[in-house]
């Protein structure tokens, strides 16, 4: 089990902000009290601003709608996305931590095979502090683990590993599907419980769902955009698709590691497939275009900083996808401006002038 | 669990052989009684020839000893191993079915959480009859088990798959770890039943076990030559780590898959580490070489068959690696007249001469 770790785990409750993006009362947090009582929450209100969020007393939060985020970023507003849960990414630029939480306010505390309520947060710290494997496959899974190890025949200059910078958790219940699939299966739950934290091996994209996600915002931050989704948009539900496969080729290119698997937790209802199916549409279209580009991204020497990485990443996608669709221009923009927000509000350490100038706050 | 399916699993019992290299009486049979008995077994006793090694009554098989394999391949014998678990790929060479399982004599049934015996084989054939995906990771794993599928932001077109090849299961109890390993954490028992099968991805290699191993003969078996291990040689127990490295290259190079995971057998006793390590001390050294090897082969366009491709491999680990040893120009030689011995044994259907000249049997 998770839980048979011999040193205690670092809480880092003073490293790490729990973003959560709603429309609605968090009373979702009353179950997670035991787990999230000691962080601080950062909130971002999509929709109607003029609407009162209730967030269950005795929780230290910020809490940010519309008219916030427009009056902190000015025209920049335009990347975060509205009425769509990618704008949960706001809650990432502004944060001051290292790491960050961020799950979705349908989503419970699971149970393990035991029976005992899953620390979701706390196994994702585990699986931040400790490396990621992305060379060579293990498998015995996470070599880390009390209880695994390194099998014959895993190269030993390779068993340090590298800095792990992604976790993805998982969720019981309600697995993650995209409409077509709900719609064929709307009775399937997931009540498998894997054992099992991997990396994702080194080249290797996957479909990054941002339910039940964490992170090193120091080490990937800037990547972790989730694109422009929703009201306005021609698509939705490819937000953390999007982040995934960016941040993904980043972390690839700078020696970094994505981790998925444990922990779990317990996705309480499925959205409606139709107007899932309404927001897909494109993506589904589209991602058979946008899976071979990721595949085929290389990153130039130097681009050595996450924000390198991801402005030319920015050109790529204008170069490579802008004939696909021109939303896609739209998004190449949108990841230029999002940089740009993200080094006003996080000016380099030291006052180090950036790429795009010095910071202007 | 694995056993949730609805379709009864084929048998094949007339179109699969199970390989068992081994130097004493295989009592440990008994166990694996309810499993095995439908099949026919291939043994191949290492060792000295004259030792008569018992089979529990009732099973149907063929035991080939050391004069057999000089016997039956001349001159060629000299690419078998001997005095290494090694010789197990004699087996593979001389079956005359469509899949092998191969499984070691000290390996029994293992128990599934909830206490029930796991038939390893029937496992074993449900992942061979299922298809694979190394293009693209799906975060609840195999999409083909029941009770899961591909996720949201699986590309539709990849969900088809591709043919799996190789099946990797695993070890409960003693885990396959190196004599360094070993040495270190004596006590080190797996526990751990991870209830996954997953697709290993393109372009990654993993440390393949032999212990207990399936695979598709008529898809891989050419590629699945044990190397030159044991007596006479510098180096053992990479026998199984060599056919690993060299079929995943091919896999991946023929669009082919490799999963890992279920079923697990229970591995009863440690080898000695002592032993293990002077037969490791060399692999352990030189597979920093062979590892960056692998990892940029690259075959040609032409490679369109497993021997093509073996022998492509053979060219490149005399050019690149007979450098590292002496033993690797030995190595390829070997991997050259395994092909040979091979194709004797397994004229091409149709009996169309193959690139080595027409069969000469």
């Amino acid at each position: 089990m998770a839980s048979a770790s011999h040193a205690p785990t670092p809480l880092l409750k003073d490293e790490l902000d729990i973003v959560i993006p709603t429309i609605r009362n968090l009373d979702f947090l009353e179950m997670w009290r035991p787990f999230f009582q000691p962080y601080h929450l950062i909130i971002v209100q999509d929709g109607d601003p003029s609407k009162i969020i209730r967030v269950p007393e005795g929780f230290d939060y910020e809490l940010y709608n519309r008219n916030d985020i427009n009056r902190m970023l000015g025209p920049k507003a335009s990347c975060i996305s509205f009425k769509d849960s990618a704008c949960r990414c706001f809650g990432y630029m502004v944060s001051k931590k290292k790491y960050i939480y961020t799950i979705d306010d349908d989503c419970f505390v699971a149970k393990d095979p035991l029976g005992k309520d899953i620390n979701a947060l706390e196994q994702h710290i585990k699986n931040l502090l400790s490396p990621s494997t992305p060379f060579f496959f293990n498998t015995l899974y996470d070599p880390y683990r009390v209880g695994a190890d390194f099998v014959r025949g895993y190269p030993f200059s390779l068993r340090e590993g590298v800095p792990t910078a992604v976790s993805h958790g998982l969720w019981l219940n309600i697995p993650d599907y995209d409409a077509p699939t709900q719609l064929v299966k709307p009775l399937e739950r997931n009540t498998r419980y894997v054992d099992a934290i991997l990396t994702i091996p080194k080249g290797t994209l996957f479909p990054m769902c941002g339910m039940n996600l964490a992170f090193d915002r120091e080490l990937i931050g800037p990547a972790m955009y989730f694109g422009l989704m929703g009201d306005g948009q021609p698509i939705g539900r490819y937000d953390d698709m999007w982040a995934g496969w960016c941040t993904k080729v980043i972390t690839d290119h700078l020696g970094l590691g994505v981790k998925t698997g444990l922990p779990y937790i317990w996705h309480s209802k499925a959205s409606n497939p139709f107007v899932n199916l309404k927001k897909e549409y494109n993506g589904i279209f589209w991602q058979e275009e946008l899976i071979p580009f990721f595949q085929s991204v290389s990153l130039p020497k130097e681009a050595t900083t996450v924000q390198k990485c991801y402005l030319e990443l920015a050109k790529q996608v204008r170069a490579k996808l802008g004939k696909v669709d021109g939303y896609f221009n739209k998004l190449a923009d949108s990841m230029v401006t999002w940089i740009e927000a993200w080094d006003e509000l996080n000016p380099p350490k030291g006052g180090v002038p950036t790429a795009n100038g010095p910071p202007k706050k």
